[in-house]
């Protein structure tokens, strides 16, 4: 099979898939950085077996689906949304599952992404006698895994710049006040994505001014699990009293630094914290740098919750992928009030950064813009 | 007949109002400060008639639609979608000429909003035989007159306070430019509401940095006329060789100003402008005053388009009834980048000015955030 060319796809493939698709998603913020994948085993007409990638480390979605299966698999069609892996990771190959299964056809919605192994898992089934045919779905299946496919090609984290402000573009009032500028649906979306990306990173000036947890405390969300908190804080200055400092035994914590004071360094880590050291970029923490470390620690997503002046440094390194911004109906006005991104800024209206695949939509009273950078 | 008691309409009833509600709105921009008003006249089923207030002193919707009737109006019905008027005013009063034309049923879409006036012209038709009922589709009828109910009742302009500005609520980069910020949509759909509100309003400040013309260059809008130009100059600064100014013999101008330098004031008077002075409210031009005057003038609307202080001056002084804020999916950055309301700003998050029965709006890549205050 060599993707996209064999599209004589059945209202019934598509159907399938939809449902594979909707499986995977049950994957999402458990599975990182792995991909969230679907599986959905079909004979004579009647679904016989579903399952998903439910956690990092467990079974793969057509491992679980098989296990799943009440009846006899030989001669069945499988729906997966990503192309089976014929590699041994921490789980063994699906590809000889399928085979050992008895699996006549396999129905893929997208390939592997890494140019490496793309093809090797068709290849496999196809020289083991099973027809494969895709990509049904192949648009939903890529967007449901942006995460995975950004992470996977540039061994760095996706990073999605958040920011909740007024319809005049503030953060704060100008005495510094925010809480609440949205209400609850949108907070709550926040959380949902606290949980989702496997990361939440600041500056420690918003640590310092607000001593926030960054914890998840999504309602929707049964028992979600916390992202890992990262501060930016060039010269070491996170109070050791701080609520983040100070839950680090509890919940991954990296400090992120350019200094190499080496006391201060391990107060931080015997409090429970990761420190991680890179050079300067203009008197701070250099961001890519510190995006290339994440990468390599299995960090495949960061939210960036970052205040003006770090949000700008960031959309200036590049390392932005997505933003994410949050506009509440209502004015604060303030010549001395906080905006999402200050920094130096452009100069000129045609180099501004545009964002792509623009979305809308209305959560409670507030607006959430979302689109690529 | 008393609103809202007589709801017993048919589909039929709708329909005809929907239709004349959309001829109404072909009077937009025309007809300031007069309502909005079109009106149907049925017989035997069918539409024998259809007309509109098409121009300030002209026919109003009544006689407008008797006028192109082809056939004998005698036992029809009309709809209308405000109270007929029972007033000699600039024309003469249209319950008159419905007695006159042998209508039989009178149905009414909305009242007259003034309480003096409200119930006259239903009560004298009520009087000469014809059956009154209404009010039909009341919730479009009066939506569609927000600025003639709200100048009628308060006897000054409806301010809408308009700005264009980035995802970070930047209305220019740190060097000024904002040319351009939205697309051509957003620009279109500004340039109609220049055609659609009679006045715009702007600081000294911009007419210094941006020598704008302020005109209405609708292309969707045939032949459309310019709003009437308002600057806010307490000391008289806008430049003589404005494009405002130079133009003042073309397009209505108001300065409005706390200086008394007469000589200065003539320099204006002979470019044709018209200045008017109130007094001064820390140390601006009083905005709740200039307001008062605007109405005397017959002036039903002004858009706003001020900068950072003059839209917070109008927020505190109250005068801003709604907010439409054009979002471009862009990022200036830059923590000297002008912000759409600045001056002082609220203390609290919970002072914050807040907007009412917002809608959203994609207009090309643009956003548009639309509420009343």
């Amino acid at each position: 099979m060599q993707q996209e060319i064999n599209n004589n796809f059945s209202k019934q493939d598509e159907f399938y898939m939809r449902r594979a698709i909707e499986l995977a998603k049950n994957g999402t913020g458990w599975v990182n950085p792995n991909p969230l994948v679907g599986a959905v085993i079909v004979k004579d007409d009647r679904i016989i077996g579903e399952g998903w990638h439910r956690k990092y480390g467990e079974l793969h979605a057509e491992r679980d689906a098989l296990s799943r299966c009440m009846e006899d698999t030989s001669g069945a069609t499988i729906y997966v949304t990503l192309e089976p892996c014929c590699h041994h990771g921490k789980q063994p190959p699906c590809t000889e599952a399928l085979v050992q299964a008895g699996i006549s056809r396999v129905v893929i919605g997208s390939m592997d992404p890494n140019p490496l192994v793309s093809g090797k898992g068709v290849k496999y089934l196809e020289e083991h006698g099973i027809k494969v045919e895709g990509c049904v779905c192949n648009e939903e299946c890529l967007a449901m895994n942006y995460v995975f496919f950004h992470y996977i090609r540039n061994k760095e984290p996706y990073v999605v710049m958040k920011t909740a402000q007024t319809l005049d573009g503030k953060i704060a009032t100008y005495k510094g006040l925010s809480k609440w500028i949205t209400g609850e649906q949108a907070r709550e979306n926040v959380h949902a994505d606290r949980h989702r990306y496997a990361a939440i990173m600041v500056g420690v000036g918003t640590v310092i001014a607000d001593n926030p947890m960054l914890d998840c405390r999504s309602t929707a969300i049964s028992n979600p699990h916390n992202p890992v908190r990262i501060i930016c804080d060039s010269r070491l200055r996170t109070p050791l009293d701080s609520r983040i400092v100070k839950s680090a035994g509890q919940i991954p914590t990296i400090i992120a630094t350019c200094s190499t004071d080496s006391d201060r360094k391990s107060l931080y880590e015997n409090a429970g914290c990761e420190v991680i050291i890179t050079k300067e970029s203009e008197q701070h923490v250099d961001l890519k740098e510190l995006m290339n470390i994440l990468g390599e620690k299995g960090i495949d997503s960061v939210i960036l919750e970052g205040g003006g002046t770090l949000n700008f440094s960031a959309l200036q390194a590049g390392i932005v992928n997505r933003v994410q911004t949050y506009i509440a109906p209502k004015i604060f006005g303030g010549v001395d009030s906080k905006t999402a991104v200050e920094g130096q800024g452009i100069a000129n209206v045609d180099e501004a950064y545009r964002l792509r695949n623009k979305t809308v939509r209305l959560l409670g009273d507030d607006i959430l813009i979302e689109g690529e950078l």
